[in-house]
């Protein structure tokens, strides 16, 4: 049990600090990617405020497993930290946790679970789309025969990709372009199972609710 | 409870004239967007109506701002008039309202749930779906390099993109015409919920149906 | 009653005939379409045959209009039935409804409520489909700067369409193509709705079995 | 009885040599596919290989068609194992049971459904994905107006196809090529059921269990 106080304090007190250090990774990482014409000053600030942020995930990761007291299985029992920690892109999603407490702590009601559903959905879709956008454009504007040549290009790639629309006027032709593609790929069809479960999901409490109008169950 | 009143009466009231001015919106765009060949003083005339009705949105979304008695807590409260009134090409989805409203007022029992699902779906879509091909027309059809030249292709490339099928051999090349795009393809997703959402309840009350016709509960 | 006992019979009597009929508009109408290096004779025969079932679709729409007694209302009541005669293409469909008559006159007992979804969905589309790319084919084939060349061009185009996939290698360029490619994206998205609602349908019913094997509920 | 269990005892004894003959099946094809270079001996064990697991394929079929003592009806009655055995590229799928097998026989506990569905979909569409991928890139590469050339275009096309985003930058253009993509096409089309559908089964679960946690029923 004190092991499971002690990560749950760390887990409490870490949130704000990792929420930050989240957006800051995002703005560095934006700020690299984009700004070309920026003074090399900048641009290595940038690089190592994107590095800082990155160490201070590996820091969070290192001090949970230790406390969590699982050993080598805190990477199978955790492995969505592990694939965060990884993949620091895909950090910015746990912002929705953060929001999620702050409104709790502000002593919010809580949002109804469609609300929840359709928030978290949005958020992640739109941070995951953003850091998408940057990481294939960052692999594709100086390839040869690349057709995503702008930071726009990338934006409306990625959108026609989560939608599962896929016009591919514009498609990455790199490799590491492309793996990025299919994980978004991949938010695409979570995205699209989110809208159309919600979906089904409200209309059948609906249509229960309006069965049970009609004739009392005396 | 006066506020409220009065904000209600306004909307019974205003229901009709704004319906009517949202398909005036629609149709005085169209001949704007759609006819080059039409002599100046038209264009102008179709110019002024798009105008004066969305003057009119603009005073009702005023109207019923100071009538609810919100404050600037309106802006959020009633976040979708909001986007209705930046937007006005939005604003024909409202007939579905009026539609409703108008076959209760001649004593029409209301359409069944799905049945009504279905009908906003269709209607929204269409009517969504005819707006953006020709906000998508009208700033494609002159742009360097575009494949959207013509209206039909135009129509073409909504459907496809509300189908979410994507097909790319015609595709909007400006910002602003990708900026419309986004804005369809988060309609399509939404009808792909709406249509998968609607059967897989439809399925499931047919199923829950059929299991209790089975052996009796006495 | 007396309207409807014969309306009722009509139909049970008209059932196979005209399942027959249908098979045979289908199959004279792609003899019509992909036989350009037939004999003038057999042409013209198979165009014929394809006017002369339409022919007995419009004679059994007349007899159930006046058995039906509804005068101008059964256009309305009987929408589907109208669009079939206005688009004998579809007429195909019904021949699931002939199966199921069918299946029951023999004492099988009927398919399971999954299962005549799955039959039903799979039927429509692959009929639907096939009539579709007869349809593409027949307008494109000889279009001016057209995709679609073969045959095999317009079927691998109506799968990619029915998939919601649509590569965009190749698409209809003419607008009767493009009309009737509308009408296949719509079935396709029926088509995502009937397999993703069927299970999450079939899903639900496994996990409410999976709950109530657990504790009894003594 | 005596059939049955004999049958039973069968598909238990040959589930894992079954399971490592797939494997071995994949593997020998892939092999043989992408080693262009490898000398022709190497390539020539690879094409033993694979027809030696088809063989194993066959004799299984071939038993347990005699063991089940249902005569011609057996082809229809297992229609799934007639398939997989026609299409050997689709018998790694079974893998999914082996490994449920092997789970249960270390003692440990079963895995939720929903973790269950997510994981069959997951195994099921990576190891088709695979086997499409090397399928469509055997047919593709030395066609003319090829645009699948290398194995990782085939793999990118594959991914594009299954999420239903089909970008169309590259596509097979030989009959064969299509042919295996449709039936790509259609797990996409599961897929995309299987995601939906588990998202709208929990999301509809999680409501449930709050409606019922709020007021007790008392």
């Amino acid at each position: 049990m004190g092991n499971d106080s002690r990560l749950t304090d760390w887990e409490r007190r870490a949130e704000v600090p990792l929420g930050v250090a989240s957006l800051l990774f995002l703005t560095s990482y934006a700020v690299r990617v984009l700004g070309h014409d920026l003074p090399e000053a900048v641009r290595d600030t940038a690089l190592a405020l994107t590095c800082a942020s990155w160490a201070l995930f590996l820091i969070d990761y290192g001090v949970r497993w230790r406390l969590s007291g699982l050993g080598p299985g805190f990477v199978s029992r955790r492995w969505l930290d592990t694939v965060v920690v990884l993949l620091p892109l895909l950090r910015p999603v746990q912002i929705v946790k953060v929001y999620d407490a702050v409104q709790r702590r502000h002593g919010h009601p809580r949002l109804s679970l469609h609300a929840r559903v359709i928030v978290y959905a949005g958020l992640s879709v739109a941070l995951l789309g953003f850091a998408g956008a940057l990481a294939v454009y960052h692999q594709e504007y100086a390839a040869p025969h690349a057709t995503i040549r702008t930071f726009g290009d990338s934006v409306w790639w990625t959108c026609a990709t989560l939608a599962t629309v896929g016009y591919g006027d514009v498609a990455p032709v790199t490799p590491a372009g492309r793996v990025i593609a299919v994980g978004l790929m991949g938010c695409g069809l979570a995205l699209l199972g989110a809208v159309t479960g919600s979906f089904s999901a409200w209309l059948l409490q609906v249509f229960s609710r309006e069965d049970g109008e009609g004739p009392p169950a005396s």
